[in-house]
């Protein structure tokens, strides 16, 4: 009974949520945070691979194509907390100014990383760290090239 | 020259990070932290969809393609949470230790996610609410269904 009043509630909580617009957050603070927390679960996934390119994680397929799935999944979620609320949003943040004033190029190095990581998880499917190891690299760099223009 | 000497230092701590095994957390603390980000972030997406869902939110065909591709990407997310570091990791936290009682149901859960959220976003290539409407509903069931038995 306690449980059932707490889904209902809860599940009205969910549909009550969001403000009067399309957008998923209250404040710019929000979208930071959303952002960033993107970033760091890329990273903590991206981290497994790293390891295991440098032969300093001992190499496991399975694992090395989940974390691949990851990155690529999660690939597609910092962007949406650079508009809306996020747009402009960098005092405090290692965001640059320029994002805004670039925004083409910005999308157009998010959709690269998108690529690179699809391609990394089609070369996890191979099982041999041989074949991951370039596309691995082709993913570091795309996150390179984009932390070097806009990020501090 | 600065900029240069930054990437470098990122790019080695990038590779430096991780710890000697395919664990992307240093502790449960962490694992539960990335799970609860992820459905956090889910449930951000997912809001959106539930105003658009009530007609408390002007439906916008993009933002709604946008909001379920979200979703669906984030579906894949919070397991790893789940597992490693973060296998038995329910104190102070509302998961219930079932989860771990009954893996396979569980992981059968998130793959119920996933595969509702998949349709999400094909019903969303329609442009129309009332065929969104229904998958959206399958998705809200299927969070509600999981956290019926597994979320205090």
């Amino acid at each position: 009974m306690i449980r059932s009043v707490k889904v209902l509630v809860s599940l009205g909580a969910l549909l009550i949520t969001p403000s009067l617009q399309a957008e998923p957050f209250e404040n710019a603070a929000e979208a930071v945070e959303y952002r960033q927390n993107a970033f760091s679960m890329i990273r903590a996934n991206f981290g497994v691979l790293a390891g295991m390119a440098r032969n300093e994680i001992p190499f496991n397929a399975d694992e090395a194509k989940t974390r691949a799935q990851a990155v690529y999944h999660l690939s597609y979620i910092p962007w949406q907390g650079f508009v809306g609320m996020g747009e402009n949003a960098y005092e405090g943040t290692e965001a640059l100014p320029g994002i805004w004033q670039n925004k083409a190029d910005f999308n157009n190095k998010a959709e690269a990383l998108r690529s690179a990581a699809k391609e990394l998880v089609e070369a996890t499917e191979s099982g041999s760290m041989n074949t991951i190891r370039p596309k691995f690299m082709a993913v570091a760099r795309s996150c390179q090239q984009c932390h070097e223009q806009y990020r501090d």
